[in-house]
């Protein structure tokens, strides 16, 4: 199964690479500013968020074309969230995915302009997209910015560093994750349904979906930092016990974190069945994401 | 006339900094990450554009309750754009409006989360508002995104640091400062129009005029840096020279400048009268704008 996936995964990626690329290069952005935001954008990366909403609204029989504005849109905010979280006032990391980070290759204010600049330009992905309605984009932009906002992402960013070398609970640890990266995963899921068309309790089972993969996401990368292999995750393992961060693993132990996951698990098999999704290739990715390797 | 209408100014940032304030008081973000953010938008400043905005709709005959949520977008966008320029790897500001930047005060880390907080929910106010149909919502987000980000305010500061300690022409200066201050007061003033319910070719004039208003706006700027009155300006005079930055009075002179925007003076002047709206409130901002002293 997992070779399958891989090489679907793969080409979805230059799918995703591909449409961000040709939308930033259509711009007229300053030559260095312009190959910053490149730089970023095709550093590589999982697109675990657009695929996902790409599978979803495939699973769900919905028009593939409309997926894309909005994917990319996601994949921005993404993009802009690594840039800003790598400075070295945030979590100050050198190399990301094997390359130099952003303000490394390029310097910290071109990193700070260019990931504002792929946070505004998101907005106008969708705003300017002939393949919504005024009304679907109004949604659509809505659930982006509070996902991604001072409710959402940014307070998950900031709750994340003041946690640092501090104790806290699974709760408070969950609440974090659920703000600084479940919020985008489960607007990939929620907004895949939206954009297929489904009903709005459909709409709610699917942004649980999103809920559960985001923790699982998160508590397989802890798991990782402990048990992975470096050279299959491009990153140091013990990184997070190196930074002081409290992880699954660090107050659950790692047969704690994976009892954890496996709770999770199992409500993401009963939210896929009660969809009708089982047999679907968006089910074959969230079991790939909660046993991923790297 | 200045007393009259520095005292309708006066009221006027009040309602919109209780307007903002009230916005950011009502979400659930983590506290001191709140605090940073009411700590910039409180900070005053002369709310030019959403006065700017307002004063057209006003001028225009339009429904006044329409305009906050855009303002309000507006100037959190304009505040977001302050806290990023100023910080170290940036302008490298300690003081603003007599008190300190953002990130002295708070962090940096700090500083840029409310910064891309602000800019984020700024999206929000419009896609979440109820005082525009969808269709409205999509072209007032597609108008803020472009005048904001990369190939708008973003590009004109990357391009505004690269020009530091370079010759540039008066052409190279002009097209930052387009991009930079001046999109976003065409912005507020175009939008205005747009609120309003104006025709498109009236749209098109009042961009203009928010054109020459936004180089009006610089010029005055840097003539008052070299001839300002420090105590009320609140900021030091002389700092363009001490920063080694290319300005309307280092390319032209003081008296080039001064005619220079005497030229703009009197293209504003001539809309103005096209759009019958010399004898209105939104006139007298323009005239005052153009001769302010702070």
């Amino acid at each position: 199964m997992n070779s399958s996936i891989e090489e679907l995964l793969t080409s979805e990626q230059q799918l995703i690479t591909e449409a961000i690329t040709s939308k930033i290069e259509s711009l007229p952005i300053p030559k260095r500013l312009k190959d910053s935001v490149l730089y970023s954008v095709q550093a590589g990366g999982k697109r675990i968020r657009p695929i996902l909403m790409k599978w979803t609204v495939a699973a769900l029989g919905g028009n593939i074309a409309r997926v894309y504005p909005t994917a990319v849109a996601l994949e921005m905010i993404h993009t802009y969230s690594l840039i800003h979280d790598d400075l070295p006032s945030m979590d100050d990391d050198k190399f990301r995915r094997g390359q130099l980070t952003n303000h490394k290759k390029f310097d910290e204010a071109t990193a700070i302009l260019a990931g504002d600049g792929l946070l505004t330009n998101s907005f106008f992905m969708v705003s300017n997209s002939d393949q919504y309605t005024p009304k679907e984009k109004s949604y659509l932009i809505s659930l982006l910015a509070e996902a991604s906002g001072l409710t959402g992402m940014v307070a998950g960013q900031y709750l994340d560093m003041q946690a640092e070398n501090q104790e806290i609970t699974i709760d408070e640890l969950e609440e974090i994750h659920r703000l600084k990266t479940g919020g985008l995963i489960s607007f990939a899921i929620e907004t895949g349904g939206f954009i297929a068309g489904v009903t709005n309790q459909q709409q709610l089972l699917l942004k649980d979906l999103g809920d559960c993969l985001g923790l699982i996401f998160q508590i397989q990368d802890d798991i990782l930092d402990v048990e992975g292999d470096q050279a299959l995750l491009g990153k140091q393992v013990g990184s997070d016990v190196s930074n002081e961060k409290s992880t699954y693993t660090s107050i659950l132990g790692v047969d704690g974190a994976k009892q954890h996951k496996e709770r999770y698990v199992q409500k993401m098999k009963g939210i896929l069945s009660q969809l009708h999704l089982t047999d679907s290739d968006l089910a074959q990715l969230c079991h790939y994401i909660s046993e991923r390797n790297q």
